[in-house]
């Protein structure tokens, strides 16, 4: 078994949301789920089929972002995995949605952050191990970060 | 530490889900799940326990899957963690209720194909890092390919 | 890439929650779906902010807890990862709160026992591949060791 | 104002489970809901629309059921909510995937009793107010009804 | 068709959750989502079978508000209800984990006021059709009153 | 007890979303569903508090839409219930979020249509017994009918 890491760097504006599905159905039903989460969302995805002709299976509705999805899905090929590459929302917005569909296990990552995926690989295939989502966290936070981040939450209205 | 793989082969016409928990009441919690899910589903189930006696918790009502869930279970041996092996039903019908258990933490793999677990071990105990769900994704599917793909859906009833 | 281990072990009556989530929201997110849960929940905190100022963004009603979590959080650093410990609850009690909420992507463990978080760290960050929850299995239980299980569930009341 | 009563007398064999939504998508997404749940599952639904041709959506995989929910839904008329009659499977199997579909209000029963549905009419359109679904409750249950509904359950592997 | 009113009034320090449910089984499984819920909860409650012998079916760990519920239940003798009496907690504590319950279709009301229930009979059964939770709204909340509420959550620690 | 009719009508390109919740907490809790749902979302919130001082407690990010669901809530004065008025979304973009809020208990409806709530009233309080939502249904959509509803889900992206 070898351990390798594939990049992930959402393009600008952009999210992505890395999981672990099953069955092809998987690109069809988060489809669903996402134009149902945000009127105005744009995003493409791609979930590796591993079985029978084990082909990226992509769906979206930006030309642009379902090209890369499915590039980048290839590029990681770790079998039932998925990707997500979205746009004019948030994760926060639509990971319940996500996490509901019957054929979603995990969701590794929700970020805008560069990501590393480090992916083991045998004879057999490819798998996720985990995700090194952004940088190492380098401090806590004192009461004068705390009040900063309460106040930024509250100035955009995500909280009262 | 030190990486070793379990490989866990689905028996015939059977599916694996793989996941993470707490708690020996996970046992019973699950297998109340999956009754509650499709009236003739056939099951078994292990969760290892790893606190006091450590023992693989069984559950199940088909005697030949509990077996194999418990054997598999105990060569798996990575603390908090359950593995379901089904017949007559597919992930897809049970999932939503096994993530909804309250001392399910985490779904690692929910197949059919062979699954390769990679499991860190010290001295310790044991635990998954991942796995490998079936083969390498080896293209992104083509228009044709992607026809197929949503005819087949159709077919066989689960899309309109 | 480097892969390490970190320690850590829950305090006296005390669970900890492991997860990954995004988004400096987690930490007031997570403290409301705690108080939600459990009129007398105690408990401490700590998200691993990955961009900006990479802080540990820490909540809690529990000072003690408090500095507990956002110590082993930085000491994690791994980005976008949360930590909580709590006293007065099981994890049972607020585990399907803490996966509903909207920024959580995934719960690696939920526990009382001592943990091995394996983190693997590049030139970027640092990422949880996985946990060792616990001791290691020893084997499968004998039906007097399921009868206990069941009882003991019985006498508790959590079962009738 | 005026109140009357619609019955609905599920076939044999059959449950309904009766609710509130809202949008012509629901007939579609109840359809997907429930062929995730149970491959063996047979149904009909209608949902009543309730804006521009005011039409009963009906979907189903049962002509039978489909035609007779359909029927049913036109002969409650009632802005936005739905009728699903089903074979094959109890609403224990279904109700959490129903309750999820995003159109989805409300259930007012679940039942293979005969029902009553109190229905509110005005000049505008009509309502429903509540369900009468089977018959009155007669006394408490006896410590020997107690064991015995406790035996039954444990008997068909609901409990354990 | 005849309207009546069933009066339900909370006792001192409890609250009452009143659904609509089916199938025995939702006694054990109520009782299993409260006790899941918050380790001290005290609680009875009676389900309303509504055909065979149409017992009022009562689980519970505390005698008192188990007779309690049980005598109100056989009041409302409407087909499917159920009945929560609880102390110890507060329904956001439990109710997102009733609403989970493969058997429960709806929340009538959560509530330490005294309750009406408004109840349809026929010559079939009764059934519910709403419920007059406390007294009637008197006028909109000046901006006082508003930080008057705001500041009333965040000293109970509700809110941050 | 009376049975009375109280009048919605959503303003141009808004939807209402009505039901039944408990605790002054719902105002706020309500508000950061919403928020959470879509970025561009704008909504008024009444929620109607049936104790103490009985206030309209009301929440929003569009002065017009917070009076007019403060002014309709008020009109409605039926305990524990709450008014969401909504732009720039649909309901099923976010009645998952608002089903999960801890406080809620039932959604009445949610709609664009005219709407009539049925109101009971006693000399306690008011309560909503059910909605008449729009139009009377007419008939059973035709194959015709049903392929343009196809067609038209599929025009606007929500099929695929």
């Amino acid at each position: 078994m070898e351990l390798t890491t594939v990049k992930i760097e959402p393009p600008k504006d952009a999210n992505v949301i890395l999981g672990q599905a099953h069955f092809i159905k998987t690109a069809e039903d988060l489809y669903e789920a996402l134009v149902n989460a945000v009127p105005t969302v744009k995003f493409g995805l791609g979930f590796c089929e591993s079985s029978g002709p084990c082909l990226v299976r992509s769906e979206g509705n930006d030309p642009e972002l379902k090209h890369l999805a499915a590039q980048k899905a290839l590029e990681l090929a770790c079998g039932h995995s998925f990707l997500i590459i979205l746009r004019n929302v948030y994760p926060i917005n639509v990971l319940d949605k996500i996490k509901a569909v019957p054929e979603v296990c995990n969701i590794y990552a929700a970020t805008a952050n560069p990501l590393q995926v480090i992916v083991a690989e045998t004879e057999q295939g490819r798998g996720i191990m985990g995700v090194i989502d952004g940088a190492k966290t380098k401090a806590i936070e004192t009461e004068n970060d705390k009040n900063e981040r309460k106040q930024f939450l509250r100035k955009i209205g995500y909280k009262l």
